[in-house]
């Protein structure tokens, strides 16, 4: 999807919200700021994604604090916190009656909660509280048919902590006889999960756990490794995971690709045909050909 | 007060909502931001106050649509439902007891409601609602004890809509025997009252309504007309209504100054001393010597 208008100045707060929770100094935040409306002041259009503008903004961040991975500790706590949360949860008991529907929505309830700044009992809460919410756009009849057919799954990664909840959805998929593979971030970007986090929350040992090649905000094919584009060619499905890769690969027609992710601002509700912030969505790229 | 980094983005955010109030189009709504980010990417310090940088912003909202009052019709609607819903108040009951701080808090509820957007039933709910919130700083005892000398009092006005609630707050100074001086905006600037909405609202036959003579947002002195300036000298009291004024004002010290107004974010919480967005403050600009 291309920017919105109200991306531009959502985009320089982004930059903003990073440093604060990196606790840099005031002066450092004028910078953050300065650098963001001047990044964006250059653009004559707005052709590219939010999440293109997001990842050089977010270098300044990297600049500024002089630090590759700023998020490391953040991360690491999200990962932490998630897992304890994902421990006290009955899994099983959840899972019961709709295994793969079920996994999908813990997976996209993973990508709403902020566990670096929730408390594990908040974050317990919250999830108890979503589970008892259907999706506001549900095409996993049409996930479940073409799985089916299918054998293998790519599953592009977000963010560290919600990554832990994507582990019952590879269970599942693995359980349904599908080869999974689970791809992450090559470099540090924001709290996007690393190889790093994949092997601390022990992914790595369920499935075959992938980079991408690169440090940028959601999935920007054009920069992607080799290794990452292979995968992308042999996969079958694609499950897109978040807002960032939402939006860099919601213009993409010649793949299938599904997109699992909650809305979190007002273009995305309207890119993805949602009706409000907060939707928790699961959608096909297009709709799916003698589906209905 | 000087902005702060979060000013930055949200001034252009400011733009554009000013941009979606009066339908422009998606292409002009990209204009407004490029304008925004380009005109705030100059500056090497944002020393100035938010109100003025906004000010500048706003001017490219004028300057897209065209029209030299793009809010004429916005302001028009604000006064007549605001007129409405102070016929529906039953103000002589609610200002029993105390009538002055009722005065002032019906005031600065005033500040707090958009009534563009808010039907005359939801603005009519909220108003109730509020009036039962006290002050969360609260120098209306400084305010009484200083009126007991004083005999000008200088009421800088805000918005359309907001300046009808303020004719009960002139009113009940005239019974105290004060001369009351109400300034507008001397030319349109965003929702702002003019002379216009003065008129509309029968201020002008309650008191003196003189203009500042500029189309700033907020108050700038060193560019307000010398009739504007000629009252400022010679009121013994400033009472100065809502976030732009508070904004463009705070700095001032050689002259008594009580805000009134509501926080609507984070920035003016943190100068205002207030302890959430939403407080409702009436505040001496120092604290009164011997005051306690």
């Amino acid at each position: 999807m291309r920017a919105y208008p109200e991306c531009i100045p959502c985009l320089v707060k982004q930059g903003l919200n990073a440093a604060e929770k990196l606790n840099l100094p005031k002066e450092k935040l004028y910078e953050v700021a300065k650098a963001g409306v001047r990044y964006l002041a250059q653009f004559e259009e707005f052709d590219r994604s939010p999440a293109y503008y997001a990842y050089h903004i977010q270098k300044f961040v990297k600049e500024l604090t002089g630090v590759e991975d700023p998020f490391r500790e953040i991360k690491r706590i999200s990962n932490l916190k998630a897992e304890e949360i994902l421990n006290k949860l009955n899994v099983e008991e959840y899972l019961k009656g709709d295994r793969l529907r079920r996994a999908l929505k813990l997976s996209a309830i993973g990508n709403i909660l902020d566990f670096a700044i929730l408390s594990e009992e908040e974050a317990y809460g919250k999830i108890l509280q979503l589970l008892e919410k259907d999706f506001a756009i549900d095409h996993s009849e049409w996930f479940e048919r073409e799985l089916e057919t299918s054998e293998r799954v790519l599953i592009l990664g977000d963010n560290a902590g919600e990554i832990v909840f994507d582990k019952v959805l590879v269970k599942v998929l693995k359980e349904l006889g599908k080869e999974v593979v689970y791809a992450v971030k090559g470099a540090p970007i924001l709290n996007d999960a690393t190889l790093e986090d994949a092997k601390m929350v022990s992914l790595t040992s369920l499935c075959r756990v992938i980079t991408n090649g690169n440090d940028r905000v959601g999935t920007d094919l054009s920069v992607a490794s080799e290794e990452f584009l292979n995968e992308w060619q042999r996969a079958d499905l694609v499950v897109s995971k978040g807002q960032a890769n939402f939006e860099s690969l919601s213009g993409i027609g010649d793949k299938v690709i599904y997109f699992l992710l909650t809305a979190k601002c007002r273009p995305v509700v309207l890119e993805s045909g949602a009706s409000k912030v907060g939707d928790l969505i699961f959608k096909r790229n297009k709709p799916l050909e003698g589906g209905n």
